[in-house]
């Protein structure tokens, strides 16, 4: 009903509430291949947004793969997406290569990355809802010293991820040689350390759940992590784009969830291992920003993991975009 | 000259000075066996301080194995010595038998139970200089919330004996079967878990200083905490009176001192599973007796474990005291 309400009011021009009446016809229904194909093509028309357009029918052809209409109309979106993506890509390394142009000796290149150290922090801890404002957490840092009214557990997370980055900076950046599973544990063991000595660096025993994502069972997850670390260090995963290869490192390691807790810092510190052994910035996912993230990691578990990386890429041209601003 | 003098005051009965030149003497010279002695004979009939005396003989017999008025003194001392540290130990057990006749369900038992629990986390973080006072003690661990002014190495300290204490109430006092090296290794695991992630659980690797006790290489820790371990379950220690057990096994773990830091800490709970085990409260070492709990371990490493026991029989009975009084 709201799709022929909305293909109505496309027909007689009235944009808004086509629009409108696509979407609640996707929140009644949201894998119904029919809606999911035509709200693409009215994408494609009116919004000129050929990348939200192709995710659609990528998503029509998740539950109905033979879709004759989405199938064509991929076809012809495919290319040009993939175009898109790389084109972003490319951007990245001209922005990456200008900063690494900047001497390390420049005295505002050393500020920002002390800065970018602490927003890192702040954001990364933020972002699961530890409640230190930005101050708060150079305070920590700087001091050792206890803020009042927090509590004792939020001021470990911020310690734990001050390690963490201390461990990936002074030895893993350094170390010669492939990924083992052995430093993922090492990276959970320092972000959690001062949070949860008895589970850091621990795989979880049992199952987990976060949001509508149901990780791999127990059992499996030790062997899904030694694929994932195997993948790691594929040919066929190194010839991938640094920040694809990041994000993908990122998204397999929250999708197997191999922990209690602190998934999601232990797999964005492993991102930005990745991304710094490239000579990108670490990336920030900032707290403002939580809401794409959880969306674009929705949308890979549904089968379509492009939109996080593009996601991933967004976040790091900003990160790029502050560290050039600033020198 | 000081001895001479000493001895001249002595026959003059000019006591006070006597003792003053007695002990100025042995301030210059600390291990000489006839100023040992004679001060030995002097505390002997003036002080009636027999464990005094006896203990001077046992030093000067140390130093010089065949000093023979020494031998001929102790000859004396030591049966009567070993009759009054029996009679403190036998002492110990009837105000511990009097506390175990008292329900469980005691109001004022319990009451006690979780006073004395803050106290002993106060004392036993206190000793080594950390800061939080008793209701600071309190307040961090009824409501895990940080306190202002202090550092969060402070907080974990506290956090990190609250789960060791949890630790051994909750898994080892339960446990049937002998004493292990990894029960010792997982109460300093518990214990320093949140102060320091890196080193908790772990046998140093390099030489360390105590005062000055030089304990054994690195090299040789791991054996002889095997070593100590085979002890603590040997027939033998298994017959001593369990508060002679529990002080020298904190005393033969601060001499091995096994690890870079929390050797204490983890001494003090190890000596209190065992007390525990025998019907015991966890005894307290107050922060104002911290000199005299240092002193008694250079006493046993000068070669006479007794003065330290004696002062754990004494700190036990006044933790037996305060349980009593307040039930
Ligand atoms: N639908 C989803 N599928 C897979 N992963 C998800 C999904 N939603 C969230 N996540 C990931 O799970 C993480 C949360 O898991 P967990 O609580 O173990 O990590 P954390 O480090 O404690 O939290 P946070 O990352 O929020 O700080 C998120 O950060 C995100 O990376
Ligand atoms: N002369 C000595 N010989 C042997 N052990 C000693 C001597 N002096 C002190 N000690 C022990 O060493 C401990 C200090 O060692 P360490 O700093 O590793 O332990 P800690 O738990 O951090 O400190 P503390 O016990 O003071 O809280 C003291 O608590 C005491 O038990
Ligand atoms: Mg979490
Ligand atoms: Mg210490």
């Amino acid at each position: 009903a709201s799709l022929h309400a909305a293909l109505d009011m496309w027909e007689r021009r009235k944009l808004e509430k086509a629009m409108k009446l696509f979407q609640h016809a996707m929140l009644l229904d949201p894998k119904e291949p029919d809606i999911l194909t035509r709200y693409g093509e009215f994408l494609e028309e009116y919004e000129y947004d050929i990348i939200g357009a192709d995710h659609l029918y990528a998503k029509a052809l998740h539950s109905s793969p033979s879709h004759s209409k989405a199938l064509q109309n991929r076809e012809r979106t495919l290319p040009l997406v993939d175009e898109l993506d790389k084109s972003r890509l490319l951007k990245l390394d001209r922005l990456r290569d200008e900063l690494m142009r900047i001497s390390d000796a420049n005295h505002a290149l050393r500020r920002i990355k002390k800065e970018a150290y602490f927003h890192y922090i702040y954001h990364t801890a933020g972002i699961e809802g530890n409640t230190m404002t930005l101050a708060q957490t150079r305070s920590i840092l700087e001091t050792r010293m206890a803020v009042p009214g927090k509590s004792i557990l939020e001021h470990n997370e911020i310690l734990g991820l001050d390690a963490a980055l201390k461990f990936i900076n002074q030895t893993l950046l350094h170390r010669i040689g492939q990924v083992t599973l052995h430093d993922i544990l090492q990276i959970h063991q320092k972000v959690m350390g001062y949070a949860d000595p008895d589970q850091c660096g621990q795989i979880r025993t049992t199952q987990v759940y976060v949001g509508s994502h149901i990780p791999p069972a127990a059992y499996e997850v030790r062997e899904m992590l030694q694929d994932m670390v195997d993948w790691l260090n594929s040919e066929d995963a190194l010839r991938l784009h640094p920040v694809e290869y990041a994000s993908l490192a990122h998204y397999k390691l929250v999708y197997i969830h191999p922990f209690y807790d602190g998934n999601g810092r232990t797999a964005r510190l492993l991102m930005n291992w990745f991304l710094m052994q490239s000579g990108y910035p670490p990336v920030m996912i900032r707290k403002q920003e939580r809401m794409r993230y959880y969306e674009t990691l929705e949308n890979a578990n549904e089968g379509d993991v492009r939109p996080f990386i593009r996601f991933i890429a967004e976040c790091t041209e900003q990160t790029l975009n502050v560290y050039l601003w600033a020198t």
